[in-house]
């Protein structure tokens, strides 16, 4: 495991390429709650997501360890790391090559392709993973999605500038919240809590319908489902965690699961009291919370970070959101 | 027609009571569209939309006047001027009684409640406009939603906070865009640049589907529709412009007509790439800057400031927004 001060070096590393997210706080909720709940929200960060951090990181830790950039890069995303990798790569002047599913979003190979990389379309997961493997076995250099250093203590820096910035208010989160796909944001997350804020609990959530990583905790090992989940949560759709995150996620203080109702309610109130785009995948985190604060045994009020980790929604996904009204439920 | 001095008087007399909202700046939009697009965003703002601004400045204003509050106010509105009146007497202890017509929207219904005042439902727009009146002669202090001085100078600030700042950074807008519902808040930004910035020209957008102002621009006299619009930007469904108002939307650089695809295609791509709730009513601004646009007859880059109303949307409204796919069309 890694050292939690390579975060901080890691954000040194980064932080003139990124822009600075903001922590919102909303007093509908806390009083909804009963908590104060601050949440680190994503969306703003380029690509719009938390994903550019580890990107961007990859590249320049790269730059470092060998006095120059990579000449060629290659990933596999369907998502947002997509984006991530191929906007990094344009900064830096960097060819990119990115596999993509040809069953993902429209928008999101949309704004890859805007970022200047080549996209290729792959028949399947698998078909994607396999060229990938060729590829950096041919000169590119491969930016994995999560299970990779210099991507975990990227994503990190988030979790980092959230707490230094609630440190300046004198305010010690009680418990911290990420959603997990491969592990990438919490494994980082976690460094940065153990650096800055070690007396924090924090948790992971992940989608009931994808829950490999908890069953993986579960058993002791990991697990890989079959096939990847549909969740509609789909930055937390990979089958399997990873070798290097895996040994951070044992270290969580627990991993709470969430029903796709459960994830739809949390995304419409999310965005409806926040004003800012909070994709499916963020509002996981707000099914752990509930659950965390319903177990708590007593009323004293916490403070409570949630990082969300981005605002694309493609339009297919904002349809199936905003199906049924669970804003004019009772609150 | 008041003094553009006044508005600098109505800032520093409610500016407490507000949250300065931001100016976002996209580079996406910029390249896309040739020229520097500043966005005022007024979801941000208390109650999600710039109306706080004129409810609080009503109440403040009739304190000035009577050195004291009004003991009970009413108003009528079906949307974000009921909100901003309920936070406004919250805030300032009045007691407030809102006329809302049954089939307006529920999450507004419930988050005006919220705020603290009678919510009385109407069964239709006429008998809640006869109650006001009804009310307003029997000791309640009528805060109409446009047509009142101290109302139109509130909205005013958000285009006067806007000038500031882009002042501070020595941009001059060469042209201003708000959307026409009654017309307060072109009123009120029309003295903002007035103030500030006296050789920006100043625009109106409105839906095609309630193009009262429009017509009565053309006629030279206030004309209303028989029956309220349906638009999707809800808050320009006003069937006419007031008395008051009537005489700012005179001098205008131009009104733009916009129709429904067109107001959902940049609610889709606003909200997309902004990453903040854009509510209906804003996007119909976009559709006049690209006429605007397309008629300039060279291809200097043009600063443009466009002032979002809010961020208000509920569950059926997002249904539609996000029925059909606009942000897979061509760019």
């Amino acid at each position: 495991m890694l050292s939690p001060t390579q975060i901080e070096t890691t954000y040194h590393r980064i932080k003139n390429y990124l822009h600075k997210t903001p922590i919102l706080e909303s007093s509908f909720f806390n009083k909804k709650y009963g908590h104060r709940i601050f949440f680190k929200y994503e969306g703003f960060q380029k690509i719009g997501a938390f994903k550019f951090r580890g990107a961007i990181n990859a590249l320049l830790s790269y730059q470092e360890r060998h006095q120059k950039l990579p000449e060629k890069v290659v990933a596999f995303s369907s998502g947002n790391h997509a984006q991530a990798v191929s906007l990094a790569c344009q900064m830096l002047g960097v060819q990119a090559r990115i596999y993509i599913p040809k069953f993902s979003s429209k928008t999101k190979i949309i704004a890859t392709k805007s970022y200047g990389a080549e996209v290729i379309l792959s028949e399947s997961r698998t078909d994607a993973e396999n060229a990938v493997k060729q590829d950096s076995q041919n000169g590119y250099y491969l930016i994995h999605p999560f299970d990779d250093n210099d991507v975990l203590l990227g994503q990190g820096t988030s979790c980092y500038e959230a707490l230094l910035e609630l440190q300046e208010n004198n305010i010690t989160p009680d418990a911290i919240f990420a959603t997990c796909g491969g592990g990438g944001w919490l494994s980082g997350s976690y460094l940065a809590k153990e650096l800055l804020s070690p007396i924090s609990k924090i948790f992971g959530t992940e989608p009931r319908d994808a829950d490999d990583a908890y069953r993986s905790l579960q058993a002791g090992h990991i697990i890989s489902l079959d096939t990847p989940s549909m969740t509609i949560a789909d930055g937390a759709r990979s089958t399997s965690v990873g070798q290097f995150t895996f040994e951070y996620l044992k270290k969580l203080d627990g991993l709470y699961t969430v029903s796709e109702q459960d994830i739809i309610y949390h995304t419409q109130w999310l965005n409806h009291i926040l004003k800012v785009r909070v994709e499916p995948t963020s509002a996981v985190t707000m099914g752990g919370v509930v659950q965390y604060i319903q177990g708590l045994s007593d009323n004293k009020q916490q403070n409570i970070l949630v990082l969300l980790s981005g605002g694309n929604i493609d339009t297919p996904t904002e349809k199936i959101i905003w199906e049924q009204d669970y804003l004019t439920a009772l609150v």
